[in-house]
């Protein structure tokens, strides 16, 4: 049988965000700036999609800011706040195991003049608060950090920031790529703490092609791109609408969070049992974990290898993060892991609608895996 | 009855896009960066639907870059130009009259330091190739030039920039902003002499949400965002595949611009004769203008007024870009339209499936607004 849990990576898009892009696609197709008829439905239809988003993350619509996706709202977050504060300080905070499109961002920010202080992680992929306190000080402009690690699921202590940064009464923005936690656990910017919080629609069975970032109130960024009066000018161009339709449609869709993690725990028990009673293989995730990520290494097998051999026999897993296609893994190097365990490291990502099924027919092909190339 | 007339602020989504966003949506929604079969699918669409464009383009697949949009494009041409070519000069050419996202993103570079040079247009909205030619120096990194101008059709004399480039020995990358033009001429970058060149999904009956740019090999530019290795790394993050799919279905339906030239000319002549028959009635594009678009002026009406009265109507124009939403006219100014002109003007803009019956339409109802509006 088949088995997707790939689900960190992308999920299939569900039967509401799949009605609501046909909508947009055959009825509500105008132009939102337009003044006629069919630019005030698709004006109306941008309105409903924001208020969705704001009512999950409890802001106002206008808070709400539309985009591509998760990296160009992780792109906007990072160059926007880092442009508009230069003259307020030079140094940005983050950590050693955030996607590629922030650790991509920040290393251009330092090529550009600004310092950047990569908080460590321990073995369970959390930084500690003890570093967070020395790393931030009167100088930083912005604090970047994502709630759960898309590689191994690790929760970051994202709400402690703010009284770090008004401690050292810094001038900082606080960021947190959400993209991993959104649907997953409450996520709340004002409870949270944070000025900037990036989602993304493919990751919680919505299109690919939209995402968001939250930008609290009065937070001035600079933007990405130039134009006409989009989004507040801070993301010009047509909106997306069919993507931006079907995001907040799976938005719509989604349950309560807390309603669905003791089934989606359970399906990781079963995982994480499954795969501890086969010799040689090892758990990287913590067990604190978001119950939606596992990782996993059988040493001496390579993840490639493996990932072949599962996909023939019809299961989705991953080596790590889409976004980093075939390199090796910066997050388990960062944890402290050995080689051998990162070129054998998998990725099992879970969703709502996984089923026991699919866990077992992983466990299933793990194992033949396990037993036939280790032979080889 | 119902006419939509405004083609180019964004046009309905043709039944090949749809049926292709579908199949990208319930079948083929795999990360096309994933390395098993969900993913091994979508990165099969996602090279077809690059495969598409290049074999319009008349270029390789690999001088392709899917963006989220034209502002996106215009603007990775605009950036990605200048920032990498800042070391060789210091001048960008571009005109009066362009897209905002090329006049917003020059704008932003003569603040961070670059010379901007604006081409002045005559009464018909094009630029002279003497003052061309006399703008372009040895220091020139840039010249970006529409294609066909959004608001009145104007072709401008983009194929030859190379000649004039030449001629001054100057670095400059020539970019074309082809969003009007795509699909309605032929637009084959090699031929018109241009490194870059950008055009847009949903003018062309494609979703909102995706665009392109043509990158010619060998020209370097400095992307926008960074992350993933995505798009050669000129553009990162998860592709929005519904909306490349079916970007990429609307254009293998576009059928040769030359062989419908006739039939839209021809709904373009019997749309100004009926409009020169009303007195008072003004045609601002020139009698060359792409006859996908008229700008008329009713003097005396406001234009907001005159869309409301069609749009209750059932009938669809714009007072000029649906980026520039309740602006006058950057672009009439600069042809030397008068104050009661620019405030009193319609853009008209047809697509193949435009239908007599649809000009008609208009002409009775602008025909009546010119006598119920003007009363008042």
């Amino acid at each position: 049988m088949e088995a997707y849990l790939d689900n960190s990576a992308t999920t299939p898009p569900c039967p509401e965000a799949i009605a609501a892009m046909r909508e947009a696609l055959t009825t509500v197709w105008g132009n939102p700036s337009s003044l006629h008829w069919a630019g005030l439905n698709a004006e109306r239809l941008l309105a409903q999609s924001r208020e969705s988003l704001a009512e999950l993350f409890g802001c106002e619509p206008a808070e709400v800011t539309f985009t591509s996706g998760g990296t160009e709202s992780n792109n906007l977050a990072i160059f926007g706040a880092a442009n508009a504060l230069r003259r307020r300080g030079r140094r940005v905070v983050t950590s050693a195991v955030e996607h590629s499109s922030i650790a991509e961002s920040v290393k251009e920010l330092a090529s550009r003049g600004f310092e950047v202080v990569y908080l460590s992680v321990d073995r369970g992929g959390r930084v500690s608060e003890q570093e967070l306190m020395q790393a931030i000080n009167a100088e930083t402009i912005l604090v970047s950090l994502m709630a759960v690690n898309n590689e191994v699921g690790s929760l970051q202590p994202v709400e402690v920031i703010r009284r770090v940064v008004q401690y050292h009464r810094a001038p900082a923005l606080i960021h947190c790529d959400a993209v991993q936690a959104f649907g997953k656990l409450p996520m709340q910017p004002a409870r949270l703490g944070v000025d900037l919080m990036t989602v993304s629609s493919h990751k919680i069975h919505g299109p690919k092609g939209a995402g968001a970032l939250y930008v609290r109130r009065g937070v001035k960024l600079n933007p990405l791109v130039y134009g006409g009066s989009q989004e507040n000018r801070l993301r010009p161009g047509t909106e997306g609408m069919p993507a931006i339709a079907g995001f907040s449609a799976a938005v719509r869709a989604l349950p309560n969070p807390m309603a669905i993690m003791d089934y989606v725990s359970s399906l990781r028990d079963r995982l994480v049992a499954g795969a501890a009673s086969m010799e040689g293989v090892k758990l990287n995730s913590p067990p604190d974990a978001l119950p939606y990520l596992t990782n996993l290494s059988v040493p001496g097998l390579q993840s490639e290898t493996m990932l072949n051999f599962l996909s023939e026999r019809g299961i989705c897993v991953s080596s790590g993060s889409a976004c980093a296609k075939g390199k090796k893994s910066r997050v388990l190097r960062a944890m402290g892991l050995g080689d051998a365990d990162i070129a054998g490291a998998l990725r099992i990502s879970l969703s709502r609608f996984t089923t026991w099924e699919e866990i077992d027919a992983f466990l299933y092909a793990l194992n033949e895996a396990r037993l036939t190339l280790a032979r080889k």
